[in-house]
């Protein structure tokens, strides 16, 4: 297919009178019209208010049909199915191999060794006790991130501090966390995933690299040493907080940190050049613990300046149905929290599922994931976790390690056990340096520069979209950062509905086929003819509009005809494939349209109306009131029958 | 033009796999298909990125090209146009006649007969002193309108008791005013005329009728002859109200209150059904004004329970520069009250002038008609006048009564001038129940039910967004209720983006037209091919949707032809016809869905982008991926050339 992209010419020519005069005009209308055969244009088969209500409600809350595999099936075999689908064990534990269970091991050994030392960093990203983060991280694939985690910390510490009521800190965060989970399976459960998708990926990169740069700026708390440091979340008082205590810089701490962080993103870059040296990756921040901790143990004597965790719980995760926080003063906080991180942590969730489903080429149940998701936060939060979702980083590990089955799960799930009962003494002198460094290297690669540079080139308004996300989130807040986003992204919708595009065709010599006159040089207008194409569904936003610019055509049209002598305009002709839906103020709107037309001796004429638009112009009697030859299947059809119309008269 | 509305077939009949089999095969493919001349399918004319934003935001601002009057004209007939369309007089100066004088006259007089009773009414309802309103009727064509008053004498009265403070009541009424000024004239001024778009008919119907349920039981204190009511303006108070004070109930105003009522409804009635006794309903309001107070000035000694205005000021309007308030508290409040008035009298100004403009067939342009209306109000705001507005019943009158030019606004300004110089006293016996009574019968006719009906018959959403509206108004609040209004009209577009409509399409026999197999009967499938249509832009916010319902589509025609032992599907063929916009998560989808396809062997085949869906693939480099042979121009072009190329193969 060739692009004649090399053509430069102005398509809005046809506004200026100057440029007009370069389209052709067919000296008469085209050769197969007179003699061709006109289709009626049909009614959509007639359904009662209640069918069509059954079946919009089913296309919007059940569009994948999730019960197609049980259709046309034997009682016996559906309920094999039903169980199967509960319990997938059902499925992959009767093929379950040595060789599985090898690459299973390994795998889930790789991820563990990434997710200790990153539970443990997310956790103080919230402001809890590490040890939660790790609690956290015996849920199966999928653990804290890092977003979800930040923001949590943050909006909870605008009302309490972590350090002054810690258990009320560790309620709230518990509480936010039922929340989220119960706000993850009631989305699922009313079949609203489709929420999520107002959040654009546009939106999201932005979003995604502004919470990413907040977030490395906050860890120059731990990099450079820094023991007072704003709760802010805001570029600017961060900023200044870390320019402000210049004195509490420890060049110790300065040295190592940034060493160690180096060496992970080395480890990062050359991972991401081979996917086959996954493991590098995988084990640097492990191996950047160990060695940190040895050097900070074997100095611990001549450098007072580098802070480390210190004193760290051991044992399982007690229950913590007891710490869930329903009544008091900040309920409503927690309930904000939770459905912040909520939104937040889905978003990550379901944006991991569809990558990972995409490479392996099977499809995602988003509503199926959020109940999950949801009851495992519930559940969580009940056995001292905090909101934990599918994870990027480790969910690539996981992909690239070979896991085959839930086994390297329960692998993860046994290393991380292991570490809690027996290993916890000895992150005693793990440096925080290494943890801001770890956090570092994992956010970076949420910062894609090159995705943004795409989005300008290819939609101007979805790179607006993606900075004014990124601006509001580092400037403002995350939350009000998160509705801007949305709002932008929504505002793109409502402004392509409320100033839709109008083209005028024309025809391709010998052929039926009409066409925008100023994107098809070889397309010619129809003489005593105005064809024009509305691009988009006619709704009461609209209607203004449209019927300003349609009768600004027709001005023009005018004007063009006096100047080049042209034949008078007779008929107007509407090529409604396009316009996909209509409601009442359309509706109307066309009928004045055709009023004002009438008075000025021009024909109004509509053409291929979808179901749903006839369906309207057929109840509301437009289609008496237009009168029967008014409305044609296709546009060459009302051409041909028209012009053969006119032909009689003098 | 035929409907086969008769028929009764269910058009999801190919979700369910019993009644696919009433679908036709064509057995082969379409006969012109194999020897027909194949089109490019063109990029637009290149432009750039600053000239794009150009022809955007003049598309967006300036739809109607305001200055095409001007355009290729000297700069002398330049200069007595721009004359000419800021001060029309010396438009219809020049022609003006002593005929036209005299149905100036009359209409001026006709008018000023209305005029004066309602805008002494509806001050009341803004709990302004009468003379207020009077003020306020000198201006032009337009007036003080009933829903604007009511909410503003709802809102501030929420915060300040006009009995108690009525200086400040005052201030803040003109204060209110001003600022409802200043936001018309920055809407008209910004062009941003078209955010008034978004309160739909069918919400602005709902809203209207309520807001004229609430003012008509409101005036059942007037008409009851209550003393003590509610000041509240949902309906339970306001019913709760009526009944809990039965005992303040007075016969004697029952009697003549509904007397006169029924009187101006049966002139209302007359008027409506013989357009040409249009003075009897504009003679009305006076009439009973005069007779009810002669009846209440005779029976002043008998009848104590009749409450009337009392005493009035006299005299012009008196500047109110001095009474604006632009510190204090009450200033957020002010200002709240002037934007949802301003809102309110914006919406029913320009509905007034786009009716009488279709009905004499010239076009309104809303922004300069907000700019006139905005420094209408903020020149008005000092000089004791409130919000006013273009007035329906006033306007009607004007144009049943003849009036041509703005002369007989000038005959109008100077009957209310008489009336506040010389006929203030004659009030003083006037009971209230005539007002209540006028209010009353100029709200009624709000309340469009056949309008409703109407909704309801073409379009269920639209009847959806018109009740919940009208239930806001009346349970919730005014404001609230516009709120509900905006937010419903605005979630009916959504829905229509995120579940957009996807239909598969048939052939029709000895044609190159492609429709929807389950509208088109005689549309017959084409073996091997799926041809899909999507009816909507492809967006973020229905690109998970999309990609679902798509594959969910091949699926089943997968499992019908496996059924029904059909050609093996080979190749699917989106219709972009009516895609008309993308951004770059549609772009991605199609390149994953490609993707997806291209693992089960078949091929995505796209057919007629528009012209900024055609360049961003192009800028996306998507046009490279997908291969020189994955785009067509028609439909019926892709079949041909594909099964062509087919052939040679076994």
């Amino acid at each position: 297919m060739g692009l004649n992209s090399n053509r430069v010419e102005d398509f809005s020519s046809h506004t200026g009178n100057t440029t007009v005069t370069t389209v052709k005009v067919s000296t008469e209308i085209p050769p197969e019209a007179a003699t061709m055969e006109i289709h009626k244009v049909c009614m959509p088969p007639k359904k009662t208010t209640l069918q069509k209500l059954k079946h919009r409600v089913s296309d919007i809350f059940f569009p994948d049909d999730p019960l197609h595999g049980f259709k046309n099936q034997t009682w016996c075999k559906k309920l094999v199915l039903g169980v199967k689908s509960f319990f997938p064990i059902c499925q992959w534990g009767l093929e379950y191999s040595p060789q599985l269970f090898r690459s299973d091991i390994i795998s889930g050994l790789t991820i563990a060794s990434l997710a200790i030392p990153q539970g443990i960093s997310y956790a103080k990203l919230a402001n809890l006790p590490p040890i939660v983060g790790l609690w956290s991280s015996r849920h199966l694939a999928v653990g804290p991130v890092s977003i979800a985690s930040l923001v949590m910390g943050t909006m909870l510490r605008g009302s309490v501090s972590p350090t002054d009521e810690p258990i009320l800190y560790l309620q709230l965060a518990f509480t936010a966390t039922f929340f989220a989970g119960v706000f993850h399976a009631s989305l699922g459960l009313l079949r609203l995933g489709f929420v999520i998708d107002f959040l654009s990926k546009a939106t999201l990169l932005g979003f995604m690299a502004g919470a990413a740069v907040i977030v490395s700026l906050q860890q120059l708390k731990g990099l450079l040493g820094i023991v007072h440091f704003t709760n802010k979340m805001q570029i600017i008082p961060v900023l200044t907080s870390v320019l402000e205590h210049k004195h509490e810089w420890s060049w110790q701490t300065i040295v190592m940190g940034f060493g160690f962080l180096f060496f992970m993103l080395a480890a990062r870059h050359i991972s991401m050049k081979k996917p086959k040296l996954f493991w590098v990756s995988a084990a640097a921040p492990l191996t950047s613990v160990i060695l940190s901790t040895i050097l900070v143990f074997c100095i611990r004597s001549k450098a007072h300046g580098i802070s480390h965790i210190g004193h760290l719980q051991k044992g399982l995760n007690p229950p913590s149905l007891n710490m869930l926080y329903f009544n008091g003063q900040h309920l409503a906080l927690a309930i904000k929290t939770g459905i912040v991180t909520g939104i937040l942590s889905l978003t990550e969730g379901i944006a991991v599922g569809r990558t990972f489903a995409s490479l392996k080429n099977y499809q995602v149940d988003g509503n199926k994931e959020m109940i999950a998701i949801g009851l495992m936060n519930m559940a969580g939060s009940c056995t001292s976790c905090y909101v934990t979702t599918g994870s990027f980083s480790r969910s690539a590990v996981n992909y690239n390690a070979g896991a085959q089955t839930a086994v390297s799960n329960i692998v993860l799930a046994s290393a991380v056990l292991v570490t809690l009962l027996f290993l916890m003494p000895l992150f005693y002198y793990t440096p925080n340096f290494i943890l801001a460094a770890i956090i570092i290297t994992a956010v970076v690669g949420l910062i894609d520069y090159q995705g943004a540079y795409k989005l300008w080139k290819v939609d101007k308004l979805d790179f607006l979209a993606c900075i004014s996300s990124f601006f509001g989130v580092l400037f403002i807040s995350v939350p009000l950062g998160l509705a801007i986003a949305v709002g932008v992204s929504v505002f793109k919708i409502l402004l392509h509905v409320t100033r839709p595009n109008t083209v005028v065709l024309g025809n391709i010599p010998r052929t039926q086929i009409y066409q925008n006159l100023h994107r098809y040089k070889e397309a010619s207008r129809v003489p005593s003819f105005l064809i024009l194409a509305v691009e988009s569904p006619i709704y009461f936003a609209n209607t203004t509009y449209l019927q300003e610019r349609m009768l600004r055509w027709i001005r023009e049209e005018e004007d063009w005809i006096t100047e080049n002598h042209g034949s008078t305009l007779k008929c107007i002709i509407i090529d409604m494939t396009a316009v996909t839906a209509t409601d009442t103020s359309g509706i109307d709107m066309l009928c004045e349209l055709r009023k004002m037309l009438e008075k000025r001796s021009l024909q109004l004429v509509l053409v291929n109306p979808v179901g749903s638009v006839m369906e309207k112009l057929h109840h509301s009697e437009t289609l008496v009131t237009f009168g029967t030859s008014s409305v044609y299947l296709t546009v060459g059809e009302a051409v041909g029958d028209i012009s053969a119309s006119w032909k009689p008269q003098p």
